[in-house]
């Protein structure tokens, strides 16, 4: 029986087995029917006979990479401006640029050229960040699914400490607005979902976090915000909030923070002790983001920590406090991050290898938009076919070597090819 | 009268006018005469009249790069095996991959890639390690002579503690190849000098040091080494040579470190305060390389205070073990490891801007080559016409703020045109 809905990609297969192997299938068939990952197989099975068979040759195929944190809004400037630390930086550069967005038509330009670069980057899945702009983030979220890849963006939330028109007048206004651009987003997309987005706890009142809590639970949405990104703002937290145990339970107590709710929170470069216990019982993901973090000065997170402890880990680019949407870019930032963090520690944190971070980018990124990052059987089909050809030198290479190499030079590769549940973008 | 030797380049010029601020000319003349920068002119003075006059409209013009410290015959695995600190890295990849170069064909095939890659990028000029190979180093040296480089190449001097196929079995042997190579290289090359190259303490005898000193004497050579990389290194060092106050010491003993002798040392991440001063007071030039520093868990040199100390620094990529021969990214690396340096010193360092970077890259690599590396009238004309409109964004950008993209963006920057000495190389 001829199945419609299948093809195969034949290349040399490279995919995680789990967290520092990888799983190496030198020309091999990486089978997809219905969107879903049926397998990589030396010969393909009989069942899958006469199926379309995509021949690529001594090129790599791997999984599509996640970006955990990015800023839509911010795309126009990163790679500017990076002289300053967080909390200066937001209010010179970022909210500037933020306000723009009230104009539709600088939003349908800006969010072109982001939803461009996105599409014909590495990245299969993304949790993005727009502005408070409710018309801007339709905008945004109709090129993202017009597009094929599939996110989840976030009305930004915030009620305090930032510009008059980046912020909802009150509390109640908030809760309206949000409620309203929730329905709206459901009921038109399919790929690219809401997802609750309060900033940060400086820029959102305990009123504010309140009614956004009532809000995951009347729609069961998932959360992303920023944690302990920065020393300076960690202790403007604690005077905001005297009363929570440390910044995550500034979010713990409105029931935004892991316990069944699905929590991706950027940075956690400086967690307390009762932090990253909670961090771990609660089970949210960290987006860890080392461009953002080397260029805002912020420090470098313990990923091998939280690797290490049971913590979810996947990777983030935090364009535009990170320069670059790329995240072939964030795997080689990650390792390189942990080496000097391994050095000014003195050996209280591991260095992340090549491989681990590829982890992050894939499986560990990919397990908060659900069974993704894999080419084990049942995963979704999102996949990259990279064209190193270009990276060639005069010694042999192996294929482990020549996935380093793509990652580490990745200005000079192709991307030959792109799937998202099983889709071809290009 | 005609000036057959001049030309313009018409765009926005852009330079270091000193180690923090830029000189933005926007839609001006670069001339050029005999191969020296005559000026910067915001309408061509009569004197140029009649000159060619090279549109670039709104593109950027820079000066070109320089790049202080990288090795040729670890180009072909550069972005692969970093799991490794130096000392094992140096056993199990590099040395592994440069007894290769004893292989005349592979030399050639080899170093054809390196020369491509270096043509082809930002580099104007470099200081580059080849292998103890000197057939290899002739065919690499007239390779880099063709392609319309100005570089600096070293013959590798090793006589202990490295494979036996890579050493010269005696000083004495030593000696008379290197001095062989070095009348060989003088008499073929205009653009291409010789330049001593212990790799470095562990590697090189007294004997071995005492005879490349007197070669150094001979023939005014200068001089390009490794210093205080590694942790595990500075230990070895002292171990090898108990009589020396300090690593700089193992080499300023035998006339290699500076005092009128031109030396680049590459890293210097870890100076002892005794070492600090000699290379303040011999007056020697840093290569810092961020990448290799990363890559190899060495650290993070303290450029700051190199700079604010008055001692020279320029930048290198040190390829292999940095993983690319883009000076344009060793500049952002440069910002970005200054940043973390800073956080993990607690302030003990100071954060390098984009701008100061950008100086280190230019005139700062610049003056171990020359009057290089700036638009000043009487420089020599290296200089870059890059094409950044693939970076455009909906948002209005200012050159200051295009120069910085064109450094973090790199991956997507288009280098339009190169010129070394006057000459266009592509």
């Amino acid at each position: 029986m001829k199945k419609e809905n299948a093809f195969a990609l034949l290349g040399n297969v490279v995919y995680s087995k789990d967290s520092r192997t990888l799983s190496i299938h030198k020309n091999s068939f990486l089978v997809c029917e219905g969107g879903i990952v049926r397998g990589v197989f030396s010969t393909l099975p009989d069942r899958y006979k006469g199926i379309e068979i995509k021949q690529h040759k001594d090129n790599l195929i791997i999984p599509a990479l996640y970006d955990l944190h990015t800023h839509a809004p911010q795309y126009t400037f990163c790679g500017t401006g990076m002289d300053e630390e967080l909390v200066e930086w937001l209010r010179t550069h970022t909210y500037a640029e933020e306000e723009k967005y009230a104009d539709a038509e600088y939003a349908r330009a800006a969010y072109t050229d982001f939803v461009n670069e996105l599409t014909r980057g590495a990245t299969a899945r993304a949790c993005v960040f727009a502005t408070v702009h409710t018309d801007a983030t339709l905008t945004l979220m109709q090129m993202l699914e017009n597009s094929g890849l599939v996110t989840m963006v976030g009305r930004v939330n915030m009620d305090r400490n930032a510009p008059e028109s980046l912020i909802d007048s009150s509390a109640d206004e908030a809760y309206l607005r949000t409620r309203s651009w929730i329905c709206d987003s459901l009921a038109r997309f399919k790929r690219t979902r809401p997802i609750l987005t309060p900033r940060f706890i400086p820029t959102c009142s305990d009123e504010l976090m309140q009614k956004l809590g009532e809000l995951q639970r009347e729609f069961s949405l998932a959360v992303q915000s920023h944690l302990s990104e920065n020393k300076a703002e960690i202790e403007w937290v604690r005077r905001l909030c005297p009363d929570a145990s440390c910044y995550a339970d500034a979010y713990k107590r409105f029931g935004l923070f892991g316990d069944g709710v699905p929590t991706v929170m950027a940075h956690c470069v400086h967690p307390s002790e009762t932090e990253f216990e909670m961090m771990l019982s609660s089970d949210i993901t960290v987006a860890h983001c080392p461009a953002s973090n080397m260029n805002l000065a912020s420090g470098i997170a313990p990923v091998s920590k939280y690797v290490d402890s049971g913590i979810k880990v996947g990777l983030g680019t935090d364009v535009g406090a990170g320069q670059d949407l790329s995240m072939l870019r964030a795997v080689t930032d990650a390792v390189q991050a942990s080496k000097l963090l391994y050095c000014f520690t003195e050996g209280d944190t591991r260095k992340i290898s090549l491989n681990e971070a590829f982890y992050l980018a894939t499986a560990g990124s990919g397990s908060f938009f659900g069974k993704c990052g894999s080419f084990d059987e049942g995963y979704e089909f999102d996949a990259l076919v990279l064209d190193d050809s270009s990276l060639a030198t005069a010694r042999d290479m192996s294929v482990k070597e020549r996935l380093e190499r793509s990652f580490y030079l990745e200005r000079r590769l192709k991307i030959k090819e792109k799937y998202v549940c099983g889709k071809q973008i290009f």
